[in-house]
């Protein structure tokens, strides 16, 4: 399995397995079942969690009641709160398995450590954040200038599989909409 | 005024002064007339900018024909388009200056020749993605989260010296509300 992070690595590092197999130990491979909380409200985010196989959200929960996802994280894509992994202060996220997951984890102060040991790793994790924040400021103009129906369409049509895997009820939590309300919007796209 | 950038960098890495006059040569140094374009949508974003004093905004046209503005930049900020800057793809972005600006410019390949000859500049850009991105983030659950009023009292309460320093109308582009909106919040506010 952990060759799926070796794979990961070499796209953008060139590392031998030697050394990949002292960076290998830097992490914990951990499974976590479905729906399990890795992080919840007020806790200090220690960890940061890279996805093998599986499905993660983070979210928060407004002042409706209701789980507002902000992202979600497949296989090879990284998840913490970055602001209460970085500060150690209590976030104001949850991250949660969407399906059964095996992760990656290592702690802020391992991951500081296999930096310091590997600066190499300062190029990956450059251009990790590097994506992650050109993303986000995608994410931010969409918020802004789509329609919650064009919203949809742009998930439906740039990522197909992703809005087949993922159920439909957090979807329509990650686009800001009721399950209701995308429930309709199906039925008239498939009409 | 290139001491502000050596400031800025000395918080991140250590450098001495012969590095620091190496990598400064990677730069230009440039001043903006206000209300100056450095991007238009449409063109590929081929420079990073450092502000060294001065103020950028980056913007987008909804299809109302409105101007979104979805960062601000001031002194010690980066700003350019990550996505076009990275894959040369024609921007849907607009950079502009709001006040006389004095930037740094970089291109995207000796931004890439400054990181191969100056690996500390690797853990330096790590650490600055890495912030950009978690901000971000806070910046799409503050859009979730707030009403537009909470947004706006939100803003003027942890940045206060920003809002005096930015033209209400483009606070009110920020906050994806009309000028006239504001001046009825502002209004309400203080009586």
């Amino acid at each position: 399995m952990s060759q799926i992070f070796k794979s990961h690595l070499e796209k953008f590092i060139t590392i031998n397995d030697e050394e990949f197999e002292k960076i290998l130990s830097f992490f914990e491979v951990k499974t976590f079942a479905k729906k399990e909380d890795l992080l919840k409200e007020g806790q200090v985010c220690r960890h940061n969690y890279f996805v093998l196989k599986g499905l993660l959200r983070k979210f928060f929960i407004t002042e409706k009641g209701t789980e507002q996802t902000t992202e979600f994280a497949i296989e090879t894509w990284w998840m913490t709160d970055n602001i209460s992994y970085e500060h150690k202060t209590p976030s104001e996220f949850y991250i949660q398995t969407v399906e059964k997951s095996e992760l990656l984890v290592i702690s802020c102060d391992a991951q500081e450590q296999l930096l310091e040991e590997f600066p190499v790793m300062e190029k990956y994790f450059r251009i990790i954040y590097q994506r992650a924040f050109a993303a986000s400021q995608n994410r931010v103009k969409y918020i802004f200038s789509f329609s919650k129906e064009d919203f949809y369409l742009q998930l439906l049509q740039k990522q197909p599989a992703f809005v087949q895997r993922v159920p439909q009820y957090l979807i329509a939590s990650f686009l800001g909409f009721t399950p209701e309300y995308l429930s309709e919007l199906r039925k008239k796209i498939v009409s």
